[in-house]
């Protein structure tokens, strides 16, 4: 397939990236999933994402390791208190502690040597800067600046051609981004958003639903008017 | 000691990288130095670097690895030759089979969130565009665009302050890095330049003297009308 029609998807299996794999393999793009392990402390996502990728057969599902020590001062890194019932902005200013050090700046580029070396020319990720928690590269201006820093660091930038950082989500609501995945039979059951999961004794994980993204999440699914159908995840029914 | 006052260096142990830091030490930073294992088909420059660190008592020397996988097509990470005596270009435009897709993007992206982690706003790189293999991301184009596309995704870039990078070679011959490096005192007979060692059964490891990186550094050592004082690096002996 012409690279042009080669995609890699940031995936996390969270709700806006599963959200943009369906979209893309709706648009026929040929995907190359990478999701990216940092210790995170909701690391069940990844096994969300590998069982999507199960799923739909997508045998070429990357998983990259990140040294989680560069990511210091992160509720979602460190040992800090998840924020709960919307208390989420740091002291320093208004940007939430559950921020990662430039983590969009680290993944979208370690896509980019990927896509690089496979001759793809895509990427797709899922940020959106509405219904947010405000984190600085989420907005279109870091990605446009992103995407043009990739293509001068890059070979195929130098031949006239780039690669392009797509953005389908970035300026929809979070009721906008669900009626778009219900149109294309995304299985909302299997997706995570909490970053503060409750591991149950029955090997169940379940949502706090008072995180930050836990309270976008659930004002989404409100506004639709339909109920949010996940309710648990059990890594070990997943089988990945 | 003040933010401003910190500074993250890029150290591969290289001659270019060796020279500033051997620089920002003399201009009284405090000092970071990061190094990167990629499975580079020169690792040694690793021992090299942890040697300096070792001698200079900079305990915070920090290695962080990436993901090999993500470097296909490239003669330092795969199994391609390394092009000897001048025939570096690959066949597909002017740029060098030794390119690593992305890499200084993937580096320097890595070194802005250690950077943003631990309160320092600098972060120096040794990067040259001028007697250098011709990788677009060496080029000031590149290092500018990074530099504002940091600073978007940053915390401390939302605070109408800055992470700057500092690029003190980027328009230096390889003569006048050198000249400057023997004012700085720097011992360039322990640092490493060779893409492509070899390995003697004594356990020295030699220079191949053929490579590009190391036709350059010997012209720039000729030009200065001094010998390039590295003979060889044995590891054992270096005892890091």
């Amino acid at each position: 397939m012409d690279r042009k029609n080669r995609a890699v998807i940031l995936f996390s299996g969270g709700l806006d990236s599963t959200t943009i794999l369906y979209y893309a393999l709706q648009q026929n793009y040929e995907i190359f999933p990478i999701s990216y392990s940092y210790e995170q402390r909701h690391l069940v996502e990844l096994k969300v994402a590998a069982s999507h990728c199960q799923k739909l057969k997508l045998t070429n599902h990357r998983l990259i390791n990140i040294d989680r020590s560069l990511f210091q001062g992160s509720a979602l890194t460190n040992n800090i208190d998840v924020p709960k019932n919307g208390t989420r902005l740091n002291e320093e200013n208004n940007i939430p502690v559950t921020y990662v050090p430039v983590r969009n700046l680290i993944l979208l580029s370690l896509a980019g040597a990927y896509a690089e070396s496979n001759n793809i020319d895509n990427i797709f990720i899922g940020v959106n800067a509405v219904d947010y928690s405000g984190y600085p590269d989420c907005r279109p201006e870091f990605i446009d600046s992103f995407q043009k820093t990739l293509n001068l660091a890059s070979k195929v930038g130098q031949n006239g051609q780039e690669i392009k950082i797509h953005t389908p989500l970035i300026s929809l609501t979070k009721k906008e981004i669900i009626e778009m995945g219900y149109k294309l039979k995304v299985p909302y059951e299997l997706t995570w958003s909490c970053y503060d999961p409750i591991y149950e004794k029955s090997g169940d994980i379940i949502p706090c639903q008072k995180c930050d993204s836990c309270l976008l999440r659930e004002a989404g699914f409100s506004q639709t008017g339909k109920k949010d159908p996940l309710k648990k995840i059990n890594p070990g029914i997943l089988n990945v």
